[in-house]
C-alpha cells in the first residue's frame, strides 16, 4: 500500500533530508513539496542533489496545501509548526521535526524557547528505554509525532540505558558534542559561514542554556530517572553532518563492569538501528553518514569512577529526518526498517 | 645577545614548528637540525613551508652534533630524549618536547609509558598556577625543561585557577576534547589518513587510558589537588592542528559566582599569552592557530552545579613548541614574550 | 532472479563501496568478501560502516575462493587482477575496479604503467558517446568489464559529445580536476595524511605522467577523435570523496551556441545517471555524493573561444563501484539503474 | 622612524589580516580601524584572533576618521574606495585592498563591475615582469597603490614570465583554481555557508565572465602580451585560505624545456617572496598560509605542448594585505621584506 505524502520545509537541511530518504522509501510517495521564501521553484534548484525529482515544484506551506494526504512531514523553524498542524485532520499523520511538540513541561518551553506552547506530540525515538509503557507502542497508535532534537536523542540514547538498569546515577553527567553546521539549519549568521568553521573548533550554548537539556532531561525521566543533572556542551567542528556525543556518568558503587555492560546490551538487543560496539571499539560520525544507525562505544573508566559512552549518530538521519521516517512507519504499520540505510557512506 | 640552536626531530611536525617561530626569533640562531630517516636532505625539502633556512641540511640525531650548542630543542618520540641528553653539557639548555621527562612518579611512568624511566625536569608551563613555589622560578635556574604535553597543558591550565582558589572540587573533573591529527605526529596510521578524517569525528584513548592523564594530575597536584580524578577524552575532527578543550568541574558547595571569576581572573592577570574571556564569549581554534595564545571561556551552569571552561590551544604552539621557546626564553633571560606571536591565523 | 557476488579487496575504498552499493541491490547477493591483509577478520572490523553484513568474515584472495560465483567484482590494486581471473570460468561475470584491463594500447600501458598488459576488456561507461558501435550492447555481451579510472570517465564523459558532435577540437583539451584523497586509496604515504591535506590544495603528477591520461585518449578516440592531446592536472583537495573537473576545448571556428548546447543535450538525452544543467548552473560535488549521478554544466567563454565543461562525480560512486554495478546490471539484463542511488548526500 | 597607519574595514577577512601582519611590524604602527555595521564596538570584538590590539575602538569609515596618518589602508567593498580616496591628502600613501583602481580601461571596468571609474593606481605586485619600466620605480614613488586582485596576481606571476621571455603564446591561456571561501569576504550568502562548502567542490563565475579576467589581461600585456585571452574558472573547495593555481599555455613552436625554465628562473632570480620549485616539485597552500610568499612549480608537457604552471598563495597574504604591505614597504623606502612573514604555518 503506497502513502500519500507532503513535507513542508522543503528547501531546508532537515526536508531534504526527508526527500532523500523518501525517494527510496516503497510505500511512501512525495506529492506535496512546500517552502518559504523559496515557494515557486523547482525543488531542484533548492536542493540539486535531489535529482530523482525531476521537475516538482515547492508550494507555500499552507494548511490547505498540506492537507489530504497521508502523511506530513513538518521541518520548520521552531514556533511554526504549531499553527499549522491545528488545522490538518487528526486522521492524517503528522511528524514534526522541529521542537513545537517536544516538550512535555509548559516551564520548561518557556524558560528555554518561550512563546505558544502546544504541548508534547509522541516522541519519536522507538528505541528509548523507559521504566514503564513501551515507546513503539506508543508511536503506533499516534497521528502527532515530535521528531527529537538531534543532540537530545543523541544524548539520550546514550545515558537511558544506564538509568534504567540502575547502574549510573542521574545527578552529575556531562556530555560534550562535536558537532557539523547542518544542525543549524540553513541560517545566514556569520558564525556558519565556511571561512569561521573550517579549521576550527568552537562551543556554543556553554554553561547551560541549550534548548536541547530539558529534551535529554524528559527521556531520562522515561527512563526512570527523577531529577536528573547535566552538563552539556555542544562543540562546533569542521564536517557538514555528524554528531559525536562524549557522554559520562558516576557509576553506583558496587555496581561491577558486567553488569554495567549488561544494561547497554539489553536495551538495545535486536535493534537494527542502535549498535553496541564490542569493548575497545569506538564509533566515528563517518560510519554512520547518511545512515539511521546509532553507534555506540562503552567504556569504565575505573579510575575516574565513570561510565564513559560515546555515541555517532548523523544529526540529518537518526537525529531528525530518519528518526522521523521510522517512527512513521510504526505508525503506518510498516515494517519499522522499511527506506531506511543502516550503513554509512565512509570514507 | 644571540644564543645558537640546535632542533633535532626536525622533519616531523613539533619539530618544524620550533623552527617556523624560530626563524622569527630575534636571539636564538637555528645551527643545526637533524632527523632520523631524513638525515641528508635539505631541511626544505622534508618541510617545505620552512622557505627561509635556504640550504641547510638535516643531520643525523646524535649526541655529538647536538652539542656546542646553547639550548637543543628535542622534538624526538618518547623514549629517544632521555639517552640523547645524558650525553649533553649540564650548562646547555635542553628542552624536551617529547614525553620522557615529563612525569615525576615512576609508577605513572610504568602504568602510562612503560620503559626506561628518566626522571622529571622544570615543566614548562610559565602560567601554571602553583600551591607553592612559582613556576616562572624553576625555568628562569634550570637547564633542563619539560615541555609539556599537549592536552595535557590545555586541560591544566583550564582547571588548575579552580583547583588553587579551592571553588572546584578536585574529585570527578570531565574533560572531552576536540582535537586536530597533527597532535598524533607524522604517523603512517590509517586512523590519520585524510579519508579516514575528512567528515568524520572520532574519541580515542577512552575509558582512561590517554598519557596524558596523569601528567594533568600532577600539575592539579602542583595547584593544590590531593588526588584530582578526571574522566578525559579526546575526540580527533578534521582540522589540521587546535585543540578545544571542555572542562567541568564541580562546584564546591557555598561558592558563588563572582568568587569563581575571580579564581580564573587573578591566576592569569597580566598574562600575555593566556587571556580569561568576557562572561558569555567563547573561544575558537582558529583564534590561536599559529600563536602561543590559550584563549579560555568560563561558564557557570547553576543547574548542573558544574563549571564550564573551554579552551582553545594551537597544540603545534601553546601545545607544544611556543611552550618550549617561551620557558627557553625565561631559561635565558630573554623577555618571555620574544619571537612568540599573539594573535592567531585566522580565518 | 538473485545473482551470488563475490567482492575482492573488500577492505579497501573500493571494496567497501561496491560493498555498500551492493547491500541494497535486490538482485545481487554477496557471497563472499576477500582481502589480502586483513582476511581473517570480520568484514565489519575493516569496514565499521557496513553495518548490514554481520559477520560476514574476510577471506583470502585466490581464485578458489572467488570461484562459483555468478559476479566476481575485483577491487585490487594494480597488476593484481589479471592473474587471478585467467583462472576463473569465462561464464563468470568479471568486473574489474582497477586498472589492469583499461588500455586497449600495449604501448600506453607499457609507458604509464609498465608490466605485463592483460589487454582490454568492455569499458564500463555505459553512457560513453561512441562514434561507431554502441557502448551498452557492448556490454549486455560481456563476461569481462573494466570499471573506468575515475578521473578519467569523469573527462571523457565531459568532452566526448563535443568530440561526437564536432563543435570542439581534439587538440589542445585542459582538464583541471579538484579531486578527493579517497581516489588514492587506503595507502600509507605521509602526502595522504589528514594533517597534510586539510586545510591545503596541492596538485600531482603534474606535466603530462597521470596514468588516467591514456585511458581519456581511447575514450575520445572512440568519440571520433583522431589523435586528442590533453593537458591533465588533478589537484588534491580537503574532502574525502568527490571530483570536480574543469574541462575546457577550443570551439571550432564557425560552430554556434545553440549547436554546441545541442551536442551534450543530445548525448545524454534520457539518460538517468548523467545530466546535463541548465545554463548558468554549475555542479558541486556534495550534490553527487553517495550517488551514481555524473552532473554537467557547460559554458561558452567567446572572448576564450572555448567551452567550459564542469562535471561533478563521487570518485567512488560513478567513477569506480556504481560504474561497476550500473555495467554489471546491464551485462546481466537487469533494468541499468537498479540498486544505484541518484540523489547525492548533501549538505 | 614610525609610521602612523589606519586600517579601514577592520572587521572584514582582509582588514583582518593586514592587522595580524601589521602587529608585527616594527616601522609601521596602527592608530586608527575603522568599520561599518561594527563601529563602536572593540575591534577584538569583531576579530577575536587579534589579541594584540587590547582595547582599539573601531570607528566609522570617513575620510574625517582616516586623514591625518602616514598610510591607510582601505579594505572596503568595491565601489566604496573612490569616494573616500578623493577627500585624503596627496601626499597620504593609501594603499587600496578593493577592485576600484586596478582597471586602467574604463571599457573593462563598464563591463566586469560598472558604476564610476575611478581609473588605475600603480598596481601592487613588485615582482610583476614588466616588458618596459619597472614595477618597483613605479611603486617607489607612487603615494597611490591598488593591491591586487588574490586570483589575478597568483595568475600574472604564474604566466607573465613566460609571457615576457616569448616561450609562451598568449592566446588561449587556462588557468582553473582551487580557491578558499575567505576570498569572497565574510558576506552572508548561502552559498558561502560552512554546510555547503564543507565536503564539496563548486565551480563559480564560469564562461569568461569573472572580475579577474581583464586584472590578469593587464598585467600580462604589461609583461609583453598583445590581446591574451585567458579561459579562467575558479572552483571554490573546502579549505578557509588558499590559491592553487593551475596555469597552462602553449609552448611557441622551436623552444626548448631549457629556455623554457630559464624564463621563470630568470624572472623571479633573487625574490624573497616568489619562488620557483625545482622540476618535479609542486606547491601546496598550506605551505604558504599565512605567509607572504607564492611558491611555483613549472612542467613541460610534451604531448600537449603545454607548460603547466601551478601557483600556490594565501588570497589574504600574498593575495592581498601582504601584497599590500609589501607595496607599503616600498613606496616608503623601507626593506620590502620588513614585517612579512616567509614561512608559512603548516600542516
Amino acid at each position: 500500500m503506497t502513502f500519500s505524502v507532503a513535507v513542508s520545509g522543503a528547501s531546508g537541511y532537515a526536508g531534504g533530508e526527508l526527500l532523500r530518504l523518501l525517494a527510496s522509501h516503497p510505500d511512501l510517495e512525495v506529492r506535496t513539496v512546500t517552502a518559504h521564501q523559496n515557494a515557486g521553484q523547482k525543488l531542484v534548484s533548492a536542493q540539486p542533489h535531489l535529482r530523482s525529482y525531476g521537475d516538482l515544484v515547492l508550494q507555500p506551506t499552507t494548511a490547505e496545501v498540506l492537507a489530504g494526504h497521508d502523511v506530513v512531514f513538518l521541518a520548520l523553524p521552531h514556533g511554526k509548526s504549531g499553527e499549522v498542524t491545528e488545522r490538518l485532520s487528526p486522521q492524517t499523520l503528522v511528524i514534526d521535526c522541529g521542537a513545537d511538540h517536544r516538550l512535555e513541561s509548559a516551564t520548561d518551553w518557556a524558560a528555554f524557547y518561550g512563546g505558544d506552547h502546544y504541548g508534547a506530540w509522541t516522541y519519536g525515538v522507538p528505541e528509548l528505554p523507559r521504566a514503564t509503557g513501551d515507546q513503539r507502542a506508543d508511536l503506533a497508535s499516534s497521528r502527532r509525532i515530535a521528531a527529537p532534537g538531534c543532540n537530545a536523542s543523541t544524548v539520550a540514547l546514550s545515558l537511558a540505558p544506564g538509568i534504567l538498569a540502575g547502574v549510573i546515577e542521574e545527578q552529575d553527567l556531562v556530555s560534550v558534542l562535536a558537532v557539523g553546521p547542518s544542525g543549524a539549519g540553513k541560517s545566514l549568521k556569520v558564525n556558519l559561514l565556511a571561512s569561521e568553521i573550517l579549521g576550527s573548533a568552537s562551543p556554543y550554548a556553554v554553561g547551560g542554556s541549550h534548548r536541547h537539556i530539558p529534551e535529554i532531561q524528559q527521556a531520562l525521566r522515561a527512563a526512570g530517572a527523577t531529577a536528573p543533572t547535566i552538563s552539556f556542551t555542544p562543540v562546533l567542528v569542521p564536517m557538514s553532518r555528524g554528531i559525536l556525543a562524549v557522554s559520562t556518568a558516576r557509576i553506583i558503587p558496587g555496581t561491577d563492569a558486567a553488569g554495567i555492560r549488561r544494561a547497554w546490551e539489553t536495551a538495545y538487543a535486536g535493534e537494527s538501528f542502535v549498535q553496541l560496539l564490542p569493548e575497545g571499539e569506538q564509533p566515528r560520525t563517518a560510519d554512520v553518514q547518511g545512515a539511521n544507525t546509532a553507534l555506540i562505544g562503552l567504556e569504565i573508566d575505573e579510575a575516574a569512577r565513570r561510565v564513559v559512552v560515546t555515541t555517532a549518530v548523523d544529526n540529518l538521519v537518526k537525529g531528525t529526518a530518519g528518526a522521523a521516517i521510522q517512527s512513521a512507519n510504526i505508525a503506518l504499520g510498516l515494517p519499522e526498517t522499511t527506506g531506511l540505510p543502516v550503513n554509512g557512506v565512509a570514507p
